[in-house]
């Protein structure tokens, strides 16, 4: 892959020494994916000036690659009849998503001037939402009757061959009010006699993903059944387009970021990625606070854990120096716990028929790595503190927390998943304060009992 | 998708009625990688049973999805001329994984009972780390030279139409010693007249991948340019193999694993993501425990400096009560932000270019929820403890270290990516821990010089 930061100041220099020609010649002859990272890099008039040496093809293919606030921006800076060519080029989804996003006026000015039948198409898939099937597909597919034979729909392959971003892979069999029947590959009509039926060659025993299935649904399917392509029905099974492979791959970068933030106590339920990362500041807030809140909550019981042993802290200062330590290392070896078993039960490696064996091997694991650290915690601060009573307190509470820590790491999950609540939600940071809790009450337990009577 | 749990039970039934008509009837009916689902959830001895049911074409179709020990065991079981019938039904990379999964023994003997040529050809491709472009790649492809015309790589496209596990929708261009020329597509050759020649059909400005490139290089130009397949060469230019993109969504669902991992302070450097779920307890202690360490030093540096205030805790117990509940709040905002910009950073979405911005706006986002959480702490506080003066410590505290840890968690991947450390690496807990120090030397500061005046 190119040098990105390179490349934009060697294009800079072009731009500056304003040879057009050099520059119309350097710029074509990147790829259009390199073409998009280097306009993510320019600033807006140096776009502007780019995006008119480059040829409307590679043009149309670099907007696809570009994310869509960048899409709206060049595409609004440039001639409006540029524009309207650009976006006919674009495959149907496409073109719906960057019109979707563009203020309404602007909308409806490049739907009109595009030709009926595109307009008309996409008009129809911007009904969908886009984080559907229906959003995500393309109209554009090839559909043929059980009758006709392998050479009559090889010609009718090669026919519209000629269309711009159309799937010519797999042509789909329908009866003439286009209930989808079946599909069939290029593979399999190139592989049979010409003269055999498509009724004899299709696969009629076929996946296929509703008009209203939500991405994630969509996305699960193709990640299990590794298709490359899917056709979508609405609710009378007739088709209504095709996904595509390369459609479902932001879909999973953003489920992705998706399951990343739910980890780390970031709400995303109603709230869009990219609003957190770059909206206003304020819908930021909204997706970071709620589990803020549970937070303090969680925090507030903690401190009235240690309110309770107050007496003991009054007699014995010391020992409230420990709490970080004991709460950082729980806190840390738990949110380790659950994030195993969460991101398992996501990919399906761990099930609720294997909870038991993962209950046992965390807690096991808890048990030796708190032994570990509750033994080097204990040396340290008998060293430290010249008393072997207060080291033994601080890393057998040690010891004790990051066990415990390890089993709430793992039950809490498996226990959400057995109530069919997403067990995505149940983050690091929220399980480190229930340790938090249940921390301190084993921690001032034991001084109580044991140091109390020593210091007496 | 089906139900995996009630399809189970079924089957269940009929294996306990020991019809094996019906089961045979019902096992063949599913697809394949519901199948796969299906046999994960079955003991051994059910397994073995059902497998000797289905139809060897559908059998190494699962076994293609089934994990690594679930496709040992099963081969394993069966009967050898099977096992060995259905590794030359797998495609050359999944047969190559398989058999490198089995002890050696076993793979010598099932290599030796394979045809020749596949076994040759599998053999090769064991010698690549599997973890590469050589270990992800199939030799399986199509090759043509240059002078050939439309019609007649047409015609060979046909020819080798028969061969499973081919991918004939790109035609790869090499000279006589099989260097890399270039690519055609299948719909390039039905679009154009049947006498051109592939020379003036297909596209030179390719891109490839190197034999020994890592899988995370491979999936990021997948990811980059969204490629069908990409051709693979060795560094004569000689094409050696094809990878296609359902190779590598396993890789992705990995890529993600280790990323999620990182985030939750487990290395997944030298360790594989599946042996730390599932491998030996003493592999998983290795990759948790490194991160522990870090945490361990962090929060002995925050225990020194809460003893440094020993005599104001000696002269107010109840300011050591508030410890978890801003160590708690501040760790977890800070992750939050660590969280948005490493994510952005490994997405593309944030760049260093934009570091200024994120800085500005998570600190802003760090200011506000630091006031609102600030202020919510005061009011607790004073109402509780019926001390307006340690309401307002508290809450100051709370404040200063909630934006305080928002600059840490945004500045800390900025400052990794600057130095080109990978900030994956900087996962939320141990910022916490960082947090905990700095957080502790505030409040303790705060109470030192305003509340000790106070209550001497």
């Amino acid at each position: 892959m190119i040098n990105i930061t390179a490349t934009v100041d060697r294009l800079r220099e072009i731009l500056d020494g304003e040879s057009n020609v050099q520059l119309k010649e350097e710029l074509n002859g990147f790829h259009s994916a390199d073409l998009a990272d280097i306009f993510q890099e320019l600033k807006p008039e140096e776009r502007l000036e780019c995006f008119n040496l480059i040829e409307e093809d590679k043009a149309a293919d670099m907007i696809e690659y570009l994310p869509p606030n960048l899409q709206v921006e060049i595409l609004g800076d440039i001639d409006n009849e540029l524009a309207s060519r650009i976006i006919q080029k674009l495959p149907h989804d496409a073109a719906a998503d960057v019109l979707g996003d563009m203020e309404d006026d602007d909308t409806e000015a490049y739907l009109e001037s595009l030709p009926q039948k595109f307009s008309e198409e996409v008009r129809e898939l911007m009904n969908y939402d886009e984080d559907t099937a229906g959003g995500m597909m393309t109209p554009l597919f090839m559909m043929v009757t059980p009758e006709m034979t392998a050479k009559e729909v090889l010609d009718y392959i090669r026919d519209r061959a000629d269309e711009d971003n159309i799937d010519l892979y797999y042509v789909y069999v329908t009866d003439k009010q286009e209930h989808l029947l079946g599909v069939v590959s290029l593979k399999a009509l190139l592989r049979s006699s010409l003269k055999t039926k498509t009724e004899d060659l299709m696969n009629s025993d076929i996946v296929k993903l509703h008009i209203d299935d939500y991405r994630d649904a969509v996305l699960d399917v193709f990640m299990k059944y590794q298709f490359d392509s899917l056709p979508v029905v609405d609710q009378y099974n007739h088709l209504r387009g095709v996904v595509t492979w390369d459609d479902i791959q932001d879909a999973a970068e953003e489920e992705t970021t998706e399951e990343i933030y739910a980890s780390s106590a970031i709400a995303t339920g109603s709230i869009d990625e990219d609003e957190i990362l770059e909206g206003s500041i304020f819908t930021s807030i909204r997706a970071r606070t709620p589990w803020l809140f549970v937070t303090l909550i969680g925090e507030l019981i903690a401190v009235n854990v240690a309110n309770c042993y107050g007496k003991t802290l009054q007699a014995l200062p010391v020992i409230a120096i420990f709490m970080p330590l004991l709460a950082g290392l729980a806190g840390n070896i738990g949110t380790q716990s659950i994030t195993i078993i969460v991101r398992g039960l996501s990919t399906g490696q761990v099930t609720l028929g294997s909870a038991l064996k993962h209950m046992l091997r965390e807690s096991a694991i808890g048990f030796l790595i708190g032994a570990i650290f509750g033994g080097l915690v204990m040396l340290f601060t008998w060293g430290w503190q010249n008393s072997i009573e207060l080291g033994i307190i601080v890393g057998l509470a040690m010891a004790i927390n990051m066990s415990l820590a390890t089993l709430i790491g793992t039950l809490t999950p498996f226990a959400m998943e057995k109530m069919n609540i997403d067990p995505a939600v149940a983050s690091g940071p929220v399980i480190a304060t229930a340790i938090d809790v249940l921390g301190l009450a084993v921690y001032f337990s034991l001084a109580s009992v044991y140091l109390i009577k020593i210091v007496n």
